[in-house]
């Protein structure tokens, strides 16, 4: 039975086409939101749009907010993206922090929820990212609810908007599994923020930190892994 | 002397151009920051490029970012807007609502600020408009401050972010009374939500719910208005 529709934020990665096929389990029908920030991992617009295809969503809405033009962050700006062969520092807050992504992101996911009568928003935000990210802990969608109540006729009528995170206590091999057991289309997503070109098509580089996690993840899990890396 | 950097959204209208100049007089370097929403009313751009100029802006910039893709107020979609000759009601959400606008707006302003090292942002919310607007509410700017706290590494790391609301208390002779002591180019200000063109420039309509309490300011305020109105 359909739950109604929910506002899925959808980047094409690993994370949020999970969320999303756990929305479209849950039974909602899904209106997917994709944010073309200018990031330089362009690539994962069109994994976003073969997510959205294949979960049949109801609507699919690629928004261009440049968030570049603020700099401050190796995914939009010329700092680099960090490169490594042992295991990513999940204790500080990397270069390829973009300030105050996901409260853009969930912004814009509610002034579109509100216009269409949704409650509900779904985020792909788990535990693995939030040691490093501050816009992917509890705390952080429990402050955005609070802002939702306060910020919307919906909100200060009484009609509360709920930020689901089904990713949220997972880590990467969690995520993995999950996947799998949702049938999500692994090779299909895109997780890479420095992808290399290979002729036409763009490989995973497999050294940046979101890659070493990728592998990481399926490794633990003991799941093939459907991706083409680089290295 | 110089406080720093602060974000400054600024529309173009009476109400964020004073609030400009305030945070001009308080000593702030002006950083400001425009959405281009795909608003009907788009004439107020060119408003906020004047205004940047008159302030010496460190900054503008004009960010686009389509809100009207996803419709419900009038500002945006095929709503009509509503005009009238009588008293504008305070009382009730009128569709010139766009759903969670100043949500977006101070997410934008926040991802900004904490690119460049500012903690300051300032809004031109009022006590007019919050009887109306639920994020016009000075529950609505304490929330967004939590959000922020919680949303961004300079918050996680106790380096808090301020939202200024000079404008909060004033209702619109208030606001005309700032906007003359702070030398604030009134009639450059656009405030009308439905222009009306003469030839190849654009008068206020005048009968407008923002029309007629910018006239009614001033009235009320004892000044001149100088806004061209078309009624």
């Amino acid at each position: 039975m359909s739950k109604g529709k929910a506002i899925v934020l959808l980047s094409g990665g690993l994370d949020s086409t999970t969320c999303a096929a756990a929305a479209k389990a849950a039974g909602f029908a899904v209106m997917a939101l994709t944010i073309d920030y200018n990031q330089r991992h362009r690539v994962e617009l069109n994994a976003a749009r073969r997510a959205a295809d294949a979960f049949g969503a109801e609507r699919h809405v690629i928004l261009p907010l440049d968030l570049s033009m603020f700099g401050g962050s190796s995914l939009t700006d010329d700092i680099d993206v960090p490169k490594g062969d042992g295991a990513v520092d999940e204790s500080i807050i990397p270069p390829t922090y973009v300030p105050a992504r996901n409260t853009v992101f969930l912004s814009v996911a509610l002034a579109w929820a509100e216009a269409v009568g949704a409650r509900d928003i779904f985020i792909g935000v788990n535990a693995l990212d939030y040691s490093g990210y501050p816009d992917c802990r509890p705390d952080f969608i429990r402050a955005f609810e609070a802002l939702a109540a306060q910020a919307t006729k919906a909100g200060v009528e009484g009609d509360a908007f709920r930020i689901h995170t089904p990713l949220l206590d997972l880590d990467k091999a969690g995520i993995a599994k999950l996947a799998h057991r949702l049938d999500v289309d692994i090779k299909a997503t895109w997780t890479c923020y420095d992808p290399v070109m290979d002729g036409d098509s763009a490989l995973h580089c497999g050294r940046c930190d979101a890659c070493r996690l990728r592998k990481k993840g399926f490794v633990e899990a003991d799941l093939p892994d459907p991706t083409r890396y680089a290295a």
